[in-house]
């Protein structure tokens, strides 16, 4: 049994750090690394991906919207044209860095409001997948499951990645609880490992309103920005490979 | 016999239009394409490899320095490892449109002050000669000859590509003519269809300083931003295919 | 009997031009000058106030949402605080250079999805409000009638302006009609004309559905990035003052 | 006795925070707020103004090449134009959230590459010099003193604020010691504070290369993103209040 364990990386910029890649590189198997739109530079994207060469965690790609101000967390309203080539643009310019060291692109996951957008707005979602299909039709794409953007991905025929998030709260309804919920936050770092664990070997976790909810993964999101990421990280890894399953990036 | 024509390309950016490349793609054999670092957005990228295809004008990458309200034309004090990792990126963002259109990239050719200041400083032609050649080593590199430029190129065993501009003066000791001459600048189309003629024909022509220059030439560079860009291309072609050289890309 | 005729200016960014400054300059009397963020580069703001000062045109502040590649056209998801700020850093800015030609500003106009924006939410339309009354209280703001916008600014105790649109259909409820609208664009000069003339002397105009709508109008906007817009501003000028109503910045 | 004890602030940025305001603001008499074109988003200078007011800390203006991923640190080759139209929009949009507190501007100091230009480029100095005039000609102008950029801001009559470095070492011809010197940088906060009294009380320091130098000081600079930045400002200020010198903001 295996499962991949994945954190944004690569979104510190010029003078500025942001996150923690040093203490997560040992711990995940693959990380979505920020392409410049909305974090990172050119100079700490090859420091990153070579960070990642040293550690063999696979590189994906983390293109955003065009917002370094916003971090990428304010939704725009971009024309699918526009996601299409912001896409393209972002996913190249990692690629070459990957292609310089001798590695290969192993996935992409679009970062922050424009994930969200594509988790409910099919054009968006389908401007993503034809921007990964044109570029490599074998590129895996990471998606929510249960939203149009999983939808959109499969109907482009790309191979199509489902991620889980043990560190948040999911609704009955297979939907990620809201922020603004109480309990939507999971921090405890054994919380999150037992969570972890449940969606790996049982398919499900408990919901937050009541009962149970089925929750397919085959990638689990680690919120690298969290302070308490490296933990969280630790503790998931620690528990999954205590009951033998394999963290690897997912093939 | 046979030379290659070439112009910048893409310098438009959201809502502004830059250059005349609807008259110009019809008449040039290759184009230098902005990577939206000076100059270029993705979506105006995206347009602009699709009207390259369209005209089966070979693509190569024009990067330039990170200054879009200064187009690129004002020199910045990058480190040479910014000038590469600054490269790579531009150089991959451009190749993933390439790719989606199933074309690929055919040479790099760096823009304004970063062209100028390869010419002179040997950390940054390297610089640009290694980020060339991590990304593909039989990628060819436009140069201006005689530069410390050239040979940095030529001693990272890169595929060189020797480039004249039959719209600039020379002087006897084969650099430019600084633009602060007066006659440094060739405007009349038929004298500088003349000038490209003895360039490629003959390999030498006249110094702005007295006697004659001799002239490398396998590309020649035409400036797409000059007003009558298109009747100085189409008189250089034409003179160009009189005398039975063939205008087509370098390979 | 007065009326205002506005038109955005200072659209131009580094080398790329854009709208018709130079012919619609003698023509209106005021401008909405860029300031940055969606369009307009220090050095161009610099000589479009000198544009505006020559030709004794009030200048007013356009700020936009930070998005130079979609030219403020596209819908940004800032939250309050971050409308506020990005207010004030613009009117702040461009203050500097009326300040540097001893002029004053005249007003406030938003530009594009944030105007739009500010028309329908509430908090928008707030935080701008907001902005212009810590600038100077006194600073007129420019408002579309019958929005929360207007009443938001009025409820802040600002000075409110409202606008009109010659070149719009309205709807009879009181709106703009949709752009995608048969007939809700008008490109006749002199038909723009008459119903400017409408809204001024009658304060009513016809409406694309039936019927009239009654229209109050302090200023008139005209789309200096039209291609006829000289010709526009040029017949509703004319037809004012054919009817004795002078074209002159609101106090 | 009085000096002013001055540090650079509002480098944050969107995600990104830089530098130590929180611990130096208690500490410092005046700061230098980055403006958004090398450092500091609009919500972070609204934030950093809250905070000066709060400490009643002075709060000048940090004007820098717009160079967001170089952190204003790489020199451009911006024409005396640009530069002046670059510090009057910096200048004027910090104007303005200064204004919306009730506060004034207290003075201009350029940042990095751009102070180090100003410094032997009399072209740059000058058109500094302009714009702070042109902006409001009692406003004081931060300067290295034997420098022609000191001249230049005596020539155009404005207020010159004399500046000294008790962390960095000179060199006796009245020159900052280049930082590849070994003993450039001066790290224990003690001799930072010994030097600055000497500065302050006798006019005069150690050289690097020998003897003695005479150092006129108005202000004193904290170098604030040093992480020991808040030890040297405090064991600055308690050495100067020990020997009964006032730190305050210049007049």
């Amino acid at each position: 049994m295996q499962v991949d364990l994945n954190a944004d990386a690569g979104e510190s910029y010029g003078v500025y750090t942001y996150g923690h890649d040093e203490a997560l590189f040992p711990l995940v198997s693959s990380v979505n690394l920020a392409c410049g739109f909305h974090a990172g530079s050119p100079l700490r994207m090859k420091e990153t991906v070579a960070r990642a060469k040293a550690h063999k965690v696979a590189v994906g790609a983390h293109p955003g919207f065009p917002d370094l101000v916003g971090f990428g967390r304010r939704e725009m309203a971009l024309s699918p044209e526009e996601v299409y080539a912001d896409l393209l643009y972002q996913i190249g310019a990692l690629s070459a860095f990957l292609k310089a060291e001798g590695l290969f692109l192993h996935h992409v996951k679009p970062h922050g409001a424009l994930y969200l957008k594509a988790c409910r707005d099919r054009e968006t979602a389908r401007a993503i997948a034809q921007a990964v299909k044109d570029f490599d039709p074998g590129l895996p794409l990471v998606v929510l499951p249960n939203t149009p953007y999983e939808e959109e991905a499969r109907a482009m025929g790309l191979r199509v990645v489902l991620e889980a998030f043990p560190e948040r709260a999911y609704l009955k309804n297979g939907q990620l609880a809201p922020r603004s919920l109480a309990g939507s936050w999971i921090t405890d770092p054994k919380e999150a490992a037992r969570r972890a664990l449940r969606m790996v070997l049982e398919g499900r976790v408990e919901a937050l309103d009541g009962g149970e909810v089925g929750v397919r993964a085959e990638t689990l999101c680690i919120h690298g920005d969290n302070p308490s990421a490296p933990q969280v990280a630790k503790a998931i890894r620690e528990a999954l490979e205590g009951e033998g399953v394999e963290v690897r990036a997912f093939d």
